[in-house]
């Protein structure tokens, strides 16, 4: 699985704690990794809201499979996500909640809280987390008699969402240019992007943003 | 303020217990409470699916202020909610993600988990939930000195999820009809719709579908 | 109520933010407030280990009727309290943590995690437990139709403790005596002792480690 | 490691999910599970006061090197555990905390609640627990730097308990006789106490309390 992690300018700090929990389980269980969201503080700033577009566009760009996001509280980060398409974001504060949200709703997006809760230990937690997040199979359903069930919610879902939105680049073009800048702008999204990213129309979308 | 509370029907039968609390925060506080969802397993049949929808019509016409939602995990009600416009929702496990999301985010709806951890004392912990959630100003930011940062995002996002999804009516039409109408099709839901939504495009859609 | 805080040298520095959050619950619910423990980095040196002998002189002196403890994760305070006779100590993340134990166990002390858990929101979470500890009538047990068999244990392990434990005086002087020394040492303990404690043999007990 | 698991009537029914979660664990890290409480509704009956009286036991006349206890809460469990010497018990509700427990106190027992908090996924979540508190080397500290002084205060309260406390015997023998002979009474615990208990002279008291 191909793993991108975008931290936001508040949290930024701790990332380099986060994408080494996140780099020492992609490591066992045979992942790649992208860190391209803020590095520290003086990187590229990013809001939940740039996190939100930079999503979208890694996942419905085939970029990335799953992204971790996150802010203070993990709650804006949560929003931001899920208002575009393709983007199926959970909440998760410990590890059972990475194996619920794999199993019934086998989502493609994190959202952790960064600073609330985040003590002695946090580290820790979101190691496990990842961990039980990235280990296993996933869509099995919890309880498993449910399955059929919550794996049906789940399409209707994805075709709720694309219901409800406007095509992903007509979504983009909607919304204050800067934001969509400023969310493309760092040097290590747009390796993550370009290296990866197999939607032409996205990546094409991506490119005259940049001004190439 | 007026609250709906929309449960689907995997903890259906938790309603009782789950409006008690709320009603019992809401005499307390002035608010007034809907009970617009599943009210026990042989009700009108809602998944989370339908709860955003529900939500989407209540909040965006003004028929409700706050939405509290959920479902076994509280993902798939997220996730559902957020992917409308003008539905703002986060993620409660206990009273202080309620009081922070009040602060920072000053959303507008809730999901909230009723089978996962839920277990002696959990509808304590919801009431201590709805009793932080509803009782103060909202918006203040957190920590305090954050305020106009995390008030200027709310708005931003207000403008991108605006940017990012088709007119409301217009989702609702590329959806599958029968998700509505089943999301509609329930008399606790149509009459707290009817009697106190204030938007004549919603109030006219909703009749339409229902062959009104 | 009578209730003594008594924080150790690992996490000291938050004894203001805590003490804060204790005094306005009080001030609302009519309690008593002693800050016996360390109140910064720089006051006299308290380890958990301190913190259990302090808590066994307020509690079965009459000094205080409850003690709220806690370190770095709250299990070595947690272990030291529940090492005396007569002090009953719970742990408490959480404010229903707080109801269930009053309920449940009526115990007399609580140990907190100051640095586990202990990010954005802490005071706030901090401030709820203490509301829900002292807010309301205690022993009603949890669920209200176990409350006899639950009351009834609470009695047993009093005995209990007092069998398996030597007498309080006796146990104090079986240890290392400089332990005593350190724990009854500062002068904030020394003046809610000797201005609240009823037992004739404790108040001559400290004066003698005292030299008075 | 010889790992006993000991559970109390009110939450019996979930002994054998909690007991495979622990086998689970056990095999692949190569631990030895003893399930010497309650395997059900009907089994011989105790309480959390018996649990105390158990795990004492089998700690110190090393018949086990941890006990897994819990009640409703965990809260009674927890306090009378800590009752005993030789017994160092902590609280976990996820799995950082049963890391950070075996790293800064290096305790031999903890409490889990089976009932607060015990819904969908508690029993994931137990495994987890049990991965973490079981899985690596004790003792480490956390943070790394404060090693030394947590291992010292480890010591200190070992040296605290032993003098607060009775003799085990002496202990067992202030309190109702009728509790330590249902504490005692029952074959699972017999047969891993008999197994594996090296201390002659709590072998020769419980033989006696059976009459043997």
């Amino acid at each position: 699985m191909k793993i991108a992690l975008m931290m936001e300018f508040s949290q930024a700090p701790k990332n380099p704690v986060v994408l080494k929990q996140l780099q020492d389980v992609a490591a066992t269980q045979g992942h790649e990794v992208f860190n391209v969201g803020m590095d520290g503080e003086n990187d590229h700033r990013l809001t939940y809201i740039h996190l939100g577009i930079c999503a979208a566009l890694m996942l419905n760009s085939g970029a990335a499979d799953f992204v971790v996001s996150g802010c203070g509280t993990g709650q804006g980060a949560l929003m931001s996500l899920n208002a575009w398409p393709g983007v199926y974001c959970g909440y998760c504060i410990e590890p059972t909640d990475a194996f619920l949200f794999a199993q019934v709703n086998n989502g493609n997006a994190l959202a952790i809280p960064y600073a609330k809760g985040y003590g002695w230990g946090a580290e820790i937690n979101i190691g496990y987390i990842f961990e039980k997040a990235f280990g296993g199979e996933r869509g099995q359903g919890y309880p498993a008699e449910r399955r059929e069930s919550q794996v049906a919610n789940a399409g209707i879902l994805a075709s709720v969402k694309q219901g409800a939105s406007k095509d992903l680049v007509a979504g983009l073009q909607a919304i204050d240019p800067e934001l969509v800048k400023q969310a493309v702008g760092g040097a290590r999204f747009q390796k993550a992007f370009f290296d990866n990213a197999r939607d032409e129309k996205l990546r094409a979308y991506v490119s005259s943003v940049l001004g190439k």
